[in-house]
């Protein structure tokens, strides 16, 4: 018991006449798990980390304290656990399968919010060749997607965080409002390097039929072979240009949201040491940065506000 | 000049017959701010980081990579110095004054969002008192402020982050879901500890006038003593108290967001070693844990999507 | 068994004639730990990081992967638990009961090193005063030590680390090296802002009779006062006052060394905007900073290297 | 001028009894530095984070608040800029430059610290091949080096750190103590995983004609090769075979101190659920974590302190 001698007999009550409860989700966040499928010597690793939210009809845990109908977040870990014995495969398959196990297990759990990011590895390759068993980490980018589910519609946002990237060349920024705040010179030579984020929704209609492994190395080259190769005059054109491309190729994606910080190499003015600097020498600054963000949306197709929500797309 | 010699003659077109441009906005992040007011020995110390993004028509930057048009964000940094030195006062009125100013200047930017972090100093105390102008860091919390401007309407978000409480006694967990997936015990006395974040949208009509200061110290404080006081049956009703306690105790705020990790502490199974453990020795882990998130609205008033966009409240 | 069918039978020697087994511990890092004294209602909270590492003869665990002298660090953790029954204390006292436990228990084990990082609460206080039971967490800099116990040699080193403190004048640099690679000008007056990072190792002979609570907050008590009350004509100065300070005032304490970043604080040039900026508006800048290193030692009191090693110090 | 009426005519010493200055170093810490090689199209990146410390006689800068022999920490990160300008090559090669440069420019300064970090960046390959002037950020990892000069005597230790490694199979941890304290089964088949922290010295006498690149490279294959291939009994097994291997191959190195995390990775038991666990589902666990630490020296000679002290081997 607790050691409280003036707790109430629970559940209680708190009542308000002027607030009530709104939007609300409960759930079991970053849980750790590393599935190895062993068929014969040559092992393959999936290592994800799993949030679990669940929506409904939870007003009761509220307002009385009342946990009858709480589906406890351990439960939730739990069942993580348990649904990655039968494999993991794409994190956005995974994330359907728990979307579709507690709604279709708790009939007052009517939706939810299901993320999954996914670390890569690559094979150790000895003398021997790539190992059956080892494994270094690859990239330090995450593969990250948040399903949502709200009654029988499922919604899948796919994302890469931490993609980093930076040319050394073939990158402008000119002609911009000069007025009395303008410091900043024309460069018509620049070093331009960003943290790329990028989520994109896929088509509810097709959400259950996409293949999601082979999309996102599709939409990650066609974000690293837009960034190397267009003449930027300006980070946004850069992004504009990485999801044109993506809303073109990719038929099953609706919306792409491009958030990129603008990581400045400043030239480091070496003219007192009596030196030139022809953009050899750039000093790395780390804030302020710049922020470039951008959603681009395939004509005909309204932004998906359920889909959206509580993506960190932008922030 | 650049040395891509295929380089196009700026600016360029890049069209698009399926995508088009959505939600943009752009601007200069973590601007680290420290403004000194020296009226006489004593200097008081306010000690901020910034961030400006700028919406409104700057569909030509992305499409076209033309920046007629485009602000920079190194102008936007220099505006947010300049502006600084008039004083800075609440992070929330120092936000507006950013809005107005960029709104108020320059024609097509139409709205956008300022953000500003507030670190908090004492003065540091020595046998002569409290120091005129020497400070330590006060704890690890942040106040923040996400303030919108969308045409001539303005949208206040305040908030707190990594508001760290424990309590030792006073909290239960029982009679949740008893199914297959649940392996946890009921909890009659329980440690409950969480890192607080906390956003409150203030009353669109009164968003000049709301002593910020004041209301800040007050919502901090009833989310303090809620959580001392409340004897606990799970988070989510000690959310619902604080929230409940909010809304009624200030009719400036129309709703507010609480997203709590639940940070487990697990009793030790001390027994192998012939001891007891009546909750005296726990462990404090780190991942996965609990997330529990709400808002509490005031009833009548709509939540205001326009005020919570990219306020980073649930996720 | 193992999936490797090449494996050897265990245990197996791996030798060479070049390479030689150095200096070698083990252990389990980062056992984070709450204990809760409830003596009566009003409980008392402490909250340690523990990490443990045994030294002695452990070398047939490398060479031939031998584990019969191996004490699991899984056991240690366990240790460190049960140990703590009985309560925590000082953390250079709780530390010391590991060393003269694990040092007492396993006579190949000649020595090791224990840390403890140790978290600070204060009780919220409600309008019914400060409560018994909850908690808010103050500050962001942490308390540590390092206790090394070298067969019956016990050394005790404490520090703190993160004490973050600024002041808004009395501060100067001037005078310094004016060659080519100069650039900056004399500052008469500028903020001073630093991170402080402190390690003191006691008296061997005093280790087990200390009173490390008081010292602890003496020391700290210094190094603010001297920190804000010495006008300051460089950081090395200030560190050299605090040290001189710390060494006169704790009979029991044979060094003192002092790790400090110089947190840059740059006057934003206004001028640009038609303003002056007389040390009002400041430009916190991340990197690079300055970094001051002192050690500061009792006269005729060598410094003990066996206190010292694998002190995070210097860096 | 300073605005406390009370600062003396500087400089003044502050002058003790019973302190003495002891060891100390100052500098510029984590200049960021990018430089581009740019002969012809196809550029070359070199991404370094730079901090430079130098010992010498700086006593009066301390006891006196005198900076006449002080080099400022804005100079010195003036000259590792300038000096960059002709190149930076290897960071072992870059530090000792500036290592040779400072004590060679500053009669009093008669030794110092040099550490580079460095950043490893791949070429962005699109349809038409690697890109000449585009990149993305390699690995996770970081090559890093001390270079340390004490009068003539030039000491060089390089490193990695963050190198994360996962083996699923091919590791056993059986037959350790066996008492109160031991929990912990025998595993005769479980996941090994570690972010490896390897430093290595090398020969003074050869520390100005090392290929660095070239041994970088190799210690690392070496490290992977190992930790992929050999049966492990225990983590420290595997980083005596690590350290073994380099030692006999790499006759320049004198010493290597490897220090790993054990991040443990627990079967989670399904069976509550009705299913087993064939070493398949894994909770990968943050803290607390095993730590195993041990040098190997190269036999007949031994370890040097001036080379390893304030290197960050062991903690």
């Amino acid at each position: 018991m607790s050691t409280d001698p003036a707790a109430p007999t629970p559940p209680y009550e708190i009542t308000s006449d002027v607030a009530e409860l709104g939007f609300n989700q409960y759930g079991k966040s970053e849980i750790r798990l590393v599935h190895v499928e062993r068929d014969g010597a040559r092992h393959e690793l999936t290592d994800v980390n799993v949030s679990s939210q669940l929506r409904g009809d939870f007003a009761r845990v509220h307002t009385h304290g009342d946990n009858a109908a709480c589906v406890a977040t351990d439960s939730q870990k739990n069942t993580v656990f348990s649904l990655a014995r039968e494999g993991v495969g794409a994190p956005e398959a995974f994330a359907t399968r728990l979307a579709d196990h507690f709604t279709g297990t708790y009939d007052w759990v009517t939706g939810g919010r299901w993320e999954v990011e996914q670390l890569a590895w690559n094979r150790i390759v000895t003398e021997n060749g790539p190992h059956d068993h080892a494994f270094v980490r690859a990239g330090k980018e995450v593969r990250r997607t948040v399903v949502q589910r709200d009654g029988d519609d499922l919604f899948v946002v796919s994302g890469v965080t931490d993609l980093t990237v930076l040319k050394s060349s073939g990158s402008e920024f000119v002609g911009f409002v000069d007025d009395t705040y303008r410091t900043l010179a024309d460069a018509t030579d620049r070093i331009m390097a960003t943290d790329i984020t990028a989520w994109w929704s896929y088509d509810p209609a097709r959400a259950r039929e996409v293949d999601f492994d082979a999309v996102y190395d599709s939409v990650r080259q066609i974000i690293l072979s837009r960034f190397a190769e267009l003449h930027s005059l300006a980070l946004q054109q850069t992004l504009w240009a990485m999801a044109v491309t993506v809303i073109e190729t990719h038929a099953d994606i609706t919306e792409i949201r491009l958030s990129c910080p603008n990581n400045h190499h400043v030239v480091v003015d070496l003219s007192p040491f009596g030196q030139d600097n022809p953009n050899v020498v750039f000093f790395a600054a780390d804030r302020p940065y710049g922020k470039i963000e951008a959603s681009v949306t395939r004509k005909g197709v309204p932004s998906e506000p359920r889909a959206w929500s509580t993506v960190p797309a932008f922030a």
